[in-house]
């Protein structure tokens, strides 16, 4: 049994660890800390998972946690790169969910976060966990930093592209869409539900955080500078994002010719589901799994191409992607923990 | 392996079994049938099935459906009992999930259905699918009626209020609400989106099809007449019920003690929780789960006991409860197949 | 015109004032206080006012309020108590949308708000606003208390039934469900999207401050001592109350008799509407409008009526009756500025 | 006051309209058709209109519409073409809001709608109802087709960038989501509660009704051809559009200057409403309201502008905008009935 630790387990992305961890077959649950809440049950948060986790809430201690076999931070930025170097030390592998370590350049990290970066010398030892382009650096990892939710699924959507240099990398478009659970668990009055509900909007044009991410991913599979217009929007849902990906072609390349290049990339992902030409996936197809379902399209056989990408934000977009690189990580099967059939209607 | 035939698989009842059944450890799923849409893949229909459910909907087949060890019902009402009689024949278990073997009273049964029962003969072998209730009956039972979903939330949150004979049962009142997964995948102006979303209302308060059904459950649990004024209201939620039951004590009996007795009485129930004194469960804290979670409050200490119950109608209110009478009636472990958190947020 | 202000226009009650007074006839807007949003513009707070309301929010200003015909308290609770003495030495007519003056015993008060009331002196002399009930006594009111919203859906729908002496005053019970913008616009976890949206709980079932209020009014009503379980739920909508009121019979009288006493009760009540029998009023058939709808059904022919009553939580639970109340005192036609057709779908 | 008749009010452009018009100053409702519904009283369809309006649906009665001022067609596309002509000839002025002439061009629009056009001699003296591009033209209009709701905004934002010539033309892109409301009220399990809430997805991306509507406007905009790639998106709110539009710059032109020519071209239209920059405009800020809102930003100083506008599909992007091009076809001021202010929250 692996041996695992949660710090900072109250918010959305913690509990959603604890959903998948207490049926996953090979984990032992030790420890999830929370300072606010130490000494509270976890299941009376989250009565879900009464019956499911005995744990309570403790203060982190980093004894215990380097006692584990890995640990999960399911912190908000600027926590884990307090803590993770002293665990690294130890021995301790180290899973981050948030976006302490994605960002390889400290310097391009401080611009959009606003701090400087308290830990730059595990930037370079930082793997950036997209199994489907990363698995082999994933094996080894000893500090994983897990992707954030909008750029999974834009990644996933335009990599088959950039892969096979079919599209102009200068003018991508990624236009998103995310429920409310990705703003997280805080008292925030733009989060009530009477400011959410029957509406929907735009936010974050100017620039949003996951913007410098997703273009160091998608630079890194291209293996060239990509330039992406990134404009997400909030709907009024809990749990799914939608990517809606715009592509200029600059190859005589059919439609059929696309779509079987994205069969073939993913054949063997055991979480990317390529959907028949002409589909459009629902978000509530993905709901509570690890699945990301893309479709494409190509209006009025135009030059530009649309591929449509949905994930379940808490999921592939973060706690159950965590989970797959987790199971890499420690050798066991991929889909440990993960084979969950999204909860439809 | 048990071998597992589904018959009208196109509805939520239907998916879900299939969510469910698709993941059981001890079943092999050999047919699901649909006329309207036979040679449909199931996954085709349901995209949260790509990957876990390989069958295609096929015309019903009677020598294939009398080759499985039982057959689950996941029909409107009136087509169950066509049908039934003929496998029971041929030694098929059943497992209905429609209204047509819950009321023992033929009569009483057409008299809301508005048609003649037509496999009468049935009712009295029917046995009835509330494990909390009637768990030795259903062992043997070869052919069972899974409860309604208003009726399980209501009879588990007064069973122990009645088995203790504390409250008046000629003035019984449930309060209840259920989302709109309750309808059913018909194409019904009243179930649209734009009918439904934003708003609240109660409906058929002159008399729901479940009241009868309740009625008769609570007299078995009384062993003596009750009356029961149930109005439903529909929530703009997917799935979830939630109950409000009203009973006035006739018993010298303390609050702490009628929690104890609910809490002795569901204690080796594996679906039932009992939550502290002065909780609120919300139905999402069961979504996509069996479990049925339940309150009690004794507003100022004055004369009325009010019980919060809460189920997922799909699960706990349907398939997830005609799965686990499958186990009990399977000799397998109750909770095989159903040991699933609920998905919160 | 009316020179009106406004105290603590940054909730949903003041938007809603400003949505309904801008377009009032004889209304003129003089000032909106807010300490915290002193200096910004309203419609930047709430683009909906864009182009309909031009006024900025000031600090608090005793002689600029005095200026006012009347002014309307749109706080928490324990805010107008401390400035409202003032004002009424000055002349001034006041509107408290808050709970400081509904409930004429300072010491119950306390009790159920936890604090001492600061103001006893004029509970005594504030009027109770519900029209229907207390017309003769708007007229003149120099201080008026607008009831709360839960307060009057069940006070409008048990009225009739208690003026005539019809049922069990011991054991009355609302089953009242609201939407989540009466929790008000506070940064409170749980009233995040996250945690409503696709759920349903109850809430305050121990005791809700609106008990004391209801209570009082139902024994003005029916000039006896009343007996109210009272059980509070949230709905995942924004607007909207459903109020589901259970009474038991004790006289010989058919339901007919008791629809034509609510239709003849309420016959000239501007914003009363009794539907014919059978019907399920849905909330948002008063989305945004000032009407209370009401209907009435006994299930079985037993002995139980049961009153159906949804208002719009904001408007005639809050805003909409505040602006009718006014409308009375000040001798303008009762329906100006509030002649607004519901929002539906 | 201008006598008006409607065909075909059951839907929700039908019931918008009746709730706009029943308090239009100038406006008298003379008839309003239905076959289906013909004898039942409006408001026991549409329970807000209880107390507004009085009609009963009547079947379509030439020599009664004959008699009108104007006739509203809401009806489903392929009626109107039908009456119309025949209307017409009779003198009466005609505000269609279905699809029947928009398209000037009879071939494009029967491939786009799969059937023939029966009035192809109409379609070039029906003016397109967009007051902001042709106010001179609707002013004497007899048939007037009302835009759809898509095209409404994406016109509407895009405008002032095509008049001024400073962009790409052969690349725009507009990522529309719009509320359930728009696919009307008819019973398809597509739009139930159960398919549609907690998700979203694209869909008509191969081609959309509206595109060839929308590249005819931006045509006419342009003076010169436009491509445009058109995605919509559903989104579970009842009303609401958003349209997310991206146009490339060719000219060296700052965003300021960009925001100062759309508040110069609309500094006149009383509907049309450009906010500050870096604004995010939500679809509730303009609910229930006729008012379009715009909002631009460019990302990252980059050369990609991107538009953000909002209008409520049932009113800017149908009855509202069908009325307020009646007011300006009757010479009454252009607001007449339409000041009304957006529902918030």
């Amino acid at each position: 049994m692996i041996k695992v630790g949660i710090v900072g387990g109250t918010g959305y992305t913690g509990v959603e660890l604890l959903r998948i961890l207490s049926k996953h077959p090979q984990v032992q649950l030790v420890a999830i800390t929370s300072r606010s809440e130490a000494g509270l049950a976890v299941a009376d948060l989250y009565p879900n998972l009464r019956g499911h986790v005995d744990l309570r809430f403790t203060v982190p201690d980093h004894d215990q946690l380097a006692d584990c076999d890995v640990v999960f931070f399911a912190t908000p930025h600027n926590v884990a790169m307090q803590t993770v170097p002293d665990l690294i030390k130890r021995g301790v592998r180290i899973i981050d969910l948030s976006a302490d370590f994605r960002i390889r350049d400290a310097e391009l990290w401080s611009r959009w976060y606003g701090e400087p970066h308290t830990a730059p010398g595990l930037l370079k030892q930082a793997v950036y966990g997209l199994p489907e382009f990363n698995r082999e650096r994933i094996r080894d990892a000893q500090l994983l930093a897990a992707p954030g939710c909008y750029p999974t699924s834009v990644q996933l959507g335009f990599l088959p592209l950039l892969e096979n240099n079919w599209v102009d990398r200068s003018r991508l478009i990624a236009n998103s869409a995310s429920g409310v659970s990705g703003a997280g668990r805080q008292a925030k009055i733009d989060n009530l539900f009477a400011e959410v509900n029957d509406s929907f909007k735009a936010y974050g044009v100017a620039g949003h955080r996951h913007l410098p991410e997703i273009e160091q991913g998608l630079n890194d599979i291209a293996r060239e500078t990509v330039n992406l217009t990134f404009v997400p929007h909030l709907i009024p849902i809990v749990r799914g994002i939608h990517s809606t990906l715009y592509a200029e072609l600059t190859a005589d390349v059919s439609l059929e010719t696309i779509q079987a290049a994205y069969e073939e990339r993913y054949a063997n992902e055991p979480f990317v589901d390529v959907l028949p030409l002409g589909s459009h996936p629902q978000t509530r197809s993905v709901k509570g799994s690890n699945v990301c379902r893309l479709a494409l399209h190509r209006p009025q056989g135009r030059n530009t191409v649309v591929v449509l990408a949905v994930i379940d934000n808490l999921v592939k977009g973060a706690s159950g992607q965590a989970v797959q690189c987790m199971n890499i990580m420690f050798g066991l099967p991929e889909k440990a923990g993960l084979d969950i059939v999204a909860l439809l209607p």
